[in-house]
């Protein structure tokens, strides 16, 4: 059966040694952040994982959620106890407002924690996801009032919050949205439609769920100029935080999905339900979006937890099993066959998997901390770049790395042959778990096209020129350093690939708007190799530097060297490829008429 | 719903225009292959799978197999008379020898009705394709004696068969097999073991069933030297070939899996059942290998079966979701919105479906008339070379095409959105149908180990330099025609990338083995590719001269020469980045000690 470990030494080298979090401990919200706290939080943290959630995950596959005739929704066994120790240990406030209740701590430390969580069980860590997306939505766009009256107990898990998007016609094309709110002439609005693969829509985890919902304004534009953003409460809730009248939203039905299904994706239905606009009338959009960056670096981790689990589960089938003998002759001539892990090619899938996502590992993390430094650095200017740097590779962070993600859980269950494909052994669940990611907060393909067509133009190109001058400057150190030329050269060239890709964007894209739609998914994967490259470029140099001053741990950080060799050699080549594709343009691609498909 | 609707028109091309398959009908069992034969067999197979077959691959996902309390299988709702429809109008019979009751047709016709059967119920024409191993394995190995008792009603459908290779602690490692077969001291065996993962193990469809078992005679070597093979009929047969008593065969349990659920994967129990061997003592391996090579191309059709009826599912979705707009502007400005279509990154997973479908169709139907010219070409000379060719690429059929039909099986569910994601629209059926063509008869991972260990190297590497040889005419050929010219010169830089990379393999895999344990699975796609190239030349050549010899269907073999410039920009570039991952070579893969992972 499934094993996990969180992988802690991990995230404290990319804290420590990689991203040098105690540079920033004297910036606001990172007090909280001490070298201490972060490492109680990720042993705890990973404690309650291992031996709370991770149990579950199984158990949450095969029973799924049940919704009874009055449409209420029972989640797996389990859970709720689970819920109730996650939030009684106070996990779902550690990096809310202290104002409201939290522990402030800053976004990199959540992200490390909730990648455990995926890890441990994706479909339970989505129902605490999306209470913290609604309550920041709430915290960027509510009023005070509102942020006094639902953030306190959405922080403190008390109650859970929902995203109320995608409709039957509509998904990413919002400016469809048929749901409509009706002002009562009171403030409020009654809310009717119908809203489809609402996650953990509805639950029995919390005493009051808080769905965020975008709804259309009678009279407002028939475009995504026109769409608002309300709070509708499951229990109206009363100024003093006690909870009143059931409100007109239900759950109509669960959905048969590939997989997750211990979380509850559910049609809700709005009959008239009473709603309160967020932020100001048909500016709904932008509110939503504040909720879908910070909800697309959450995907994002989900590419990186799912493989990992994968991986881990790989790794010690491949010890365990015994099938065929080394090409290079028997390792262990007494046992009637070698471990798997003999064979190359079962080594090349774990050895990609490892450099893919402890590469990815740094480049979440790296983002978790661009987010806090895009509010909390010192200058403007530092605060400026950071926020650049994370809206240019949000796209990348949530495509990319969960395309790794499902990649990594196929090759994960390759390795177990036809047990792989068998449920109890657990593989396949993660591969079908973590195709969701792909789709769901804007399919891969809207990501790609987020990149090109919004991020690497925006401001003249300043985000995507700031990334590479960093990626830059970090190849001009290392190339200095023996320990790290080879590989800051062979990134150099995968950085050389990205820049002129970029070049012939700017120039083709601009001319034939066909041609970045063409080159955008390939465009999006080169820039994921590039910034995987990066970080390992970083860890290199941290774990160079480490062995010189005579590490205790030689192990750790020689493996380190040997791996970002092998993403130099075997995953950077892809980057000349990329750039090829990129450069063929749209013109054969878009040639064929329709009827010829 | 899903749609699904044969692709005969395309195959009729490859068939006729492409692989000119009226140049051998005067060869030894192409006379039942005249064009009006193929003809009527695609058009009424089309029917019967499209009407037939294809309403029951969601039901047969939904409802699965049951196992009974003593033993006995039932199949879904449909599938009994769905193949007693299949039997009574002779399909099983179709490339039978007409000495034991078949029709006679040669492989490759039989394989393009195999791709629509696939299509339209993977899990239905295994039952069918097990019995098609179990017969050639009996004709090749069995006694006159056995082929008269078993394979007439084999052929004729009456029977199923199947192969039992596989217990629960080895699987490619065949050595390990613990299943014991002991005379009775009449020339028959006593067979006792556990055989898992047996597709068609047990069903109620057919009146008996050949079980081919793989066991080791008491005293053999304790490896692969002391396999040997036997028929273990459900029921004892006469010899009259009327059904005596139950054997001491039963279906154990009924394997929990990811997809393929309308067809029973069981754990067969031999309880002293008896057996009679097929060939002689302890030569098993090299029978079952046999039945494996013919089921390796099934295999690897089934790919591009699944993997073309999620791309047929995704076109019609992509024509009939609106959602957003053209990047150059609204299409059709009286709706709403667009159709998914207009979009680049839409097109882009369209076209790479076309592209590989389309090049696979060909590549498979190639290997099939390979088949048959190893049997049946006029000189020794042609039918060595053709039985070169399809050893070499066997494992190429299997490894790289099924990965292609997963890939595009994902890319076909990722065009729908959250839609793919959910039960009832049968994508995400698809992707998990497709995921156990890459592991099931040989993972794609031991395909490579086949393609670089034994097919490359086999007679001095007479297999692969007769392939470079073939593809570098038809380059010469295309290069002096201004259709072709460029598509040529790109396919000569990709075979430049794979015989540069054979090179490189034969000089340092013969030094260290894990160097060609290394690059085996770049080798076996690169191979892929290049072969895929490969039949779009041919393609790009056959539609050319159809254009200049002023064909009545320009519309056909002009989307034909976009495709394949398509092609030839979009896939082939990955050439040159898989040569460079191959000569990476196998020191940074086996570098880390096992304790690093």
């Amino acid at each position: 059966m499934p094993i996990y470990a969180a992988p802690v030494r991990d995230t404290r080298y990319v804290l420590d040694a990689v991203l040098g979090l105690d540079r920033y401990s004297n910036l606001p919200g990172f007090e909280a952040a001490s070298a201490d706290m972060v490492d109680a939080v990720l042993s705890e943290g990973a404690k309650f994982c291992e031996e709370v959630l991770f149990p579950l995950n199984q158990v949450g596959d095969a029973h799924g959620c049940t919704r009874h005739a009055d449409g209420s929704v029972t989640t797996p066994p389990g859970f709720k106890a689970a819920y109730d120790a996650f939030r009684e240990a106070g996990w779902p406030t550690l990096s809310g407002p202290t104002q409201y209740g939290g522990q402030g701590m800053p976004h990199v430390a959540a992200t490390a924690f909730e990648e455990y969580l995926i890890s441990a069980n994706m479909a339970f860590a989505m129902y605490n996801g999306l209470t913290m997306g609604a309550t920041a939505a709430i915290l960027a766009k509510g009023s005070d009032a509102q942020k006094a009256l639902y953030t306190p107990r959405m922080i403190s898990g008390e109650w859970g919050g929902t995203m109320n998007l995608t409709e039957p016609h509509c998904g990413t094309d919002l400016g469809l949205i048929r749901t409509k709110a009706d002002p009562n002439g009171d403030g409020t609005y009654r809310i009717t439609g119908t809203k489809i693969f609402i996650s953990s829509g509805e639950q029995d985890l919390t005493d009051n769920i808080i769905h965020l919902v975008l709804a259309k304004i009678a009279g407002a534009p028939d475009n995504v100029k026109g769409i608002s953003l309300f709070i509708v409460p499951k229990f109206m809730v009363h100024a003093d935080g006690t909870l009143g009248a059931r409100n007109g939203v239900s759950c109509g039905s669960i959905e048969e999905k590939m997989g997750i299904h211990g979380n509850s994706t559910c049609v809700m239905n709005y009959d008239g339900a009473t709603g309160f606009l967020v932020g100001e009338e048909n500016k709904g959009l932008a509110a939503m979006f504040i909720m879908m960056n910070a909800a697309r670096l959450g995907v994002g981790l989900q590419g990186l937890g799912i493989g990992e689990v994968a991986y881990q589960n790989a790794v010690h089938y491949a010890k365990e099993r015994r099938q065929g003998r080394a090409l290079t002759g028997p390792k262990e001539p007494d046992q009637k066959a070698d471990m798997l892990f003999v064979h190359p090619d079962v080594r090349r899938m774990l050895m990609e998997a490892k450099a893919c996502l402890e590469g990815a590992r740094a480049l979440c993390l790296w983002g978790g901390l661009q987010v806090d430094l895009s509010h909390a650095a010192a200058t403007e200017e530092e605060r400026q770049k950071a926020d650049d740097l994370i809206s240019l590779l949000t796209p990348v962070i949530k495509g990319y790395v969960t395309d790794l993600g499902y990649e990594i859980a196929t090759r994960s269950q390759q390795i177990y042959g036809g047990h792989g494909y068998i449920r109890e052994w657990g593989m396949e669940q993660y591969v079908r778990d973590a195709r969701i990611a792909q789709i769901y907060e804007g399919t891969n393909g809207v990501q790609a096209m987020d990149l090109v067509g919004r991020k690497l133009p925006m401001n003249g190109g300043r985000a995507a020129m700031a990334l590479f001058a960093l990626i830059g400057e970090e190849i001009a150190t290392a190339r200095a350093k023996p320990e790290t030329a080879d590989l800051a050269a062979r990134l150099e060239k995968a950085l050389g690939e990205l820049q002129a890709a970029s070049m012939w964007l700017m120039q083709n894209g601009m001319a034939n708007p066909d041609n970045a739609g063409a080159a955008a998914y390939s465009y999006m994967t080169l820039m994921g190799i590039v910034s995987l490259g990066w970080m390992w470029l970083k860890m290199a140099q941290a774990s160079a530097a480490a062995l010189g001053a005579g590490t205790d741990d030689r192990a750790f950080h020689e493996a380190k060297l040997v791996t970002a060799r092998f993403f130099a050699e075997r995953i950077l080549p892809d980057a000349g490829a990329l750039r090829r594709k990129i450069e063929g343009g749209a013109e054969s691609l878009m040639a064929l008429p329709i009827e010829a498909f």
